[in-house]
């Protein structure tokens, strides 16, 4: 159980990232489900609110975010908050919500897991597993997700260098799970004017170095709306593989970062662009007009 | 089980972290067992290697530490690693080990917990448990460490900042655990002469801030042994009310953190320094001449 | 001199920044000479070599950038270099060289002041003075500029705040200069795969708080040839007002950045995707097909 | 001019700071004047106010700093501020006083160059040149200080790693100024609780790379009056060879760095301990009782 992984087989590229490691110009395309990928020529739009706050809340998320033709729906049932007083999530209740917005709006759903105990439950409703950035270098918890039957996206963490970041992908791909997605969504830095840095240098980077499909979070890296459009579009024009973007019907009543949710609208107006950006760079997104 | 966590009651500080933050004078004083503690007038030197490798190792480490004044004994039985082909700790097999050399030199034990699977048994064996860097936000694993029955060491993410440190004490307290100590071990900074940069500064930073006892561990900070020696001496001369000090009995064969364990020869001769700069603080080294 | 600068008028912004802080929707369009602007509809393409190291090579470079499009000729003559044992530049004899390029050329040329004692020379021979990351808080030196005939390019220091930068900023308009380009090339932080972390939300944080050009130098950002594609195309989709390229006719051969030059063919390609991205964002490249 | 240094001779070590490297125990000996020196068995003390402001404030300061036990007195009269608008220092005027306040006590005098121009008035009325934080990389000045004939200490800028501190101070000696004294105050990282983070590590790393004295300002690292007095027993019990300590008679009322200035009081008994724990580490603090 804690004893040393075997090590993988012959043929392999000859960094500590085996698994990971990219050695053709072959890339990985995770499947999702109603032939929903991650990966392909397609750029993959997440959408939905930070977490999960009530059925109409999620429901009604879940209509904006699809008719903006966004490809997949998020939503926190499990919260990782800095404070023990702050909002913690729905828990098992907000997932089956979330479950049933996906389902109602024919979207595949993904959620983040905080707690290895709440696998099961994560697994049976959700789509895709989220890691958070501070899970990052949760081993246990990558080595358990390893034996999941989910694909699992793998968010940086705001200290994690790009080889670690891969490291902890080989965790799970090591494990027999091959279904791994990348997601940058900032770092810490001296700099106060946003969140986190962006570091939109680690899209081409990551490209280089691995098969994986690699997305961006801007919602997280910049910590406000206003700049969660121009970061779109450069992380398209970097070669992202997809975007996860936080979307609330009422930000300035969210239970957690209203700050940094787009309205509606915006996000409608935001698709229309990253869909002509998309083009430009030889892709598609598959739900916008 | 999701659901927020009740409000402390009245009288507490006025900062987020009420439960942790300091009020008056009075420093908590955590008892560990024999009689020692850890947040009083004594300077605790906690020492050992950085894994336990088998029962020769454990008991030759805990000989030379405990002879050279060492008062509690470490030793990593679950070892989170960068990489998942990397030597991962002899799990319970070696805290049964840690357990049978702290009883032969009478000394109490720590190890890390890297998974609450693990929790049950890390609480009949350890006198401590320690929390790692990589899990200081873990907020699951310290929730339910708020329910353990032993004292947890909080050690510093590499990406905390001091308040949010605090905020992760404060899922320990509020769940009902009462006995934290913080650690400093570095954080990560562009400087890389050294793994970490020591952040001495949050010694005070957070003594001034809060009551719970602080520590210092400069071998993760340092990353070579050549800097242990100065930055103990200056740990406890900014106030640290104690330190943790990767010890080896043969560091060149170490299977992990060989280059940043000291000696015991070296170690001794700290000891001695050490306890010479805590007279000078007005505090003592028990088990040192 | 080291007297207190008087204040600037009333109906100012209530920032630190009064000068460069933006009070309405009317951005600086900078006037560099021939009818060539910076900071209007036009994305500015600036390209040639790190440093001048000979007739035939800064002759070379011009060719090729003018050829494949770029606006502006850079060539460094006095070279900051972390060792005093690495080439220096050539002084004034290489920015003789510069003025000669971009005369032959029809190019406005752009070239690094180190020490006011070459202002004049610098003055008289290029048509925009550039200010080094590393001269980013030299306040002497700002405001010696704030009195120049030139427009100044100020670059981010790896240290500096968005913020600080606009004070650095405010030294040069407040000494009467209003000509004033900034420049993101990137910042430190703790991941090495990249010399600097792009901050590319600087960009759209800056063009929210100045009504001065923005433009962004990929090459010394990313410290490495092989992301200058993605990061300029991204830069350019983050809304910069222009670019900063260092290309060279022979890279492995340079006297200095070679690692992070694009060799002429591969900025010919680029500055055909770049004019695509500009077109999809409203504006255009002039020199490119 | 620009040319390329002479290479050092031979039998220097292999490393990019030829004349900088440490090649055996001996440690550079920097004399001031009337038998000060730093880099010997004395821990150097230098004390005084952030910026001269007027003759009362610094005879005063003098008084002060010289009665606790300061060995030479510090002052700023050409002031590096973020700002155009902030107070900019007394300059020439302000630099007179100083001297006549270091005559007055009898103690060398200490002020920072910002500017070449300034150089020879600087050279004629200080025993030391101190070069900033944000000048740490402005090569032009640091050669210029290679031809000086005081000695120059060079503090470490924001964001400069170690080695990159040794490559300036290279420039320095490589001019021919052979008495280069090296100072940590603090880097910049993601902590907020302090202006920047004190890099005590870089003492005993600059130590063993460096015949050179290194000596830290607790005062820019902290921000704050309230750490000085652990940071500086931290710093001499990590082998500093010196300490530079803002003192003001009155903080409140400063002109700049209030915050972080010691009242004369609160330095005096700063003195007492720091003689102690110089007496601890083998040295010892002459003008201290």
């Amino acid at each position: 159980m804690n004893a040393v992984l075997s090590e993988p087989e012959a043929g392999k590229p000859s960094v500590p990232y085996m698994l990971a490691g990219r050695v053709s110009d072959e890339k990985t395309v995770v499947n999702i489900s109603g032939g929903i990928t991650i990966g392909g020529e397609d750029v993959c739009i997440i959408a939905g609110p930070c977490s999960i706050e009530s059925r109409d809340q999620i429901m009604e998320s879940a209509a904006h975010v699809k008719k903006a033709g966004a490809t997949i729906l998020r939503g926190g049932a499990f919260k990782p908050r800095t404070s023990p007083y702050a909002f913690q999530g729905m828990g098992v209740e907000g997932l089956k919500l979330l479950r049933e917005a996906g389902d109602a709006f024919r979207m595949p759903i993904i959620t983040e897991i905080m707690d290895s105990d709440d696998l099961a439950v994560i697994e049976e409703y959700s789509d895709i597993i989220q890691v958070g950035a501070r899970n990052c270098q949760n081993f246990s918890l990558l080595r358990k997700l390893g034996r999941a039957k989910r694909p699992v996206l793998l968010k940086r963490g705001m200290m994690t260098t790009v080889v670690e970041l891969l490291m902890s992908a080989e965790y799970v791909l090591a494990g027999g799970n091959r279904n791994v997605i990348l997601c940058e969504r900032g770092i810490r830095t001296f700099e106060s004017e946003t969140r986190n840095t962006l570091d939109i240098s680690a899209v081409p980077v990551l490209q280089q170095k691995t098969h994986l499909p690699v997305i961006v979070d801007p919602s997280h890296a910049a910590g406000t709306w206003k700049l969660i459009h121009p970061l779109s579009l450069a992380a398209i024009a970097a070669g992202a593989d997809g975007l996860m973007i936080e979307v609330h019907p009422d930000p300035d009543h969210a239970l957690s970062d209203g700050m940094q949710s787009l309205k509606p609208e915006r996000f409608s107006d935001l698709m229309i662009r990253m869909a002509q950006m998309a083009r430009l760079m030889g892709r598609s997104i598959p739900g916008s007009c």
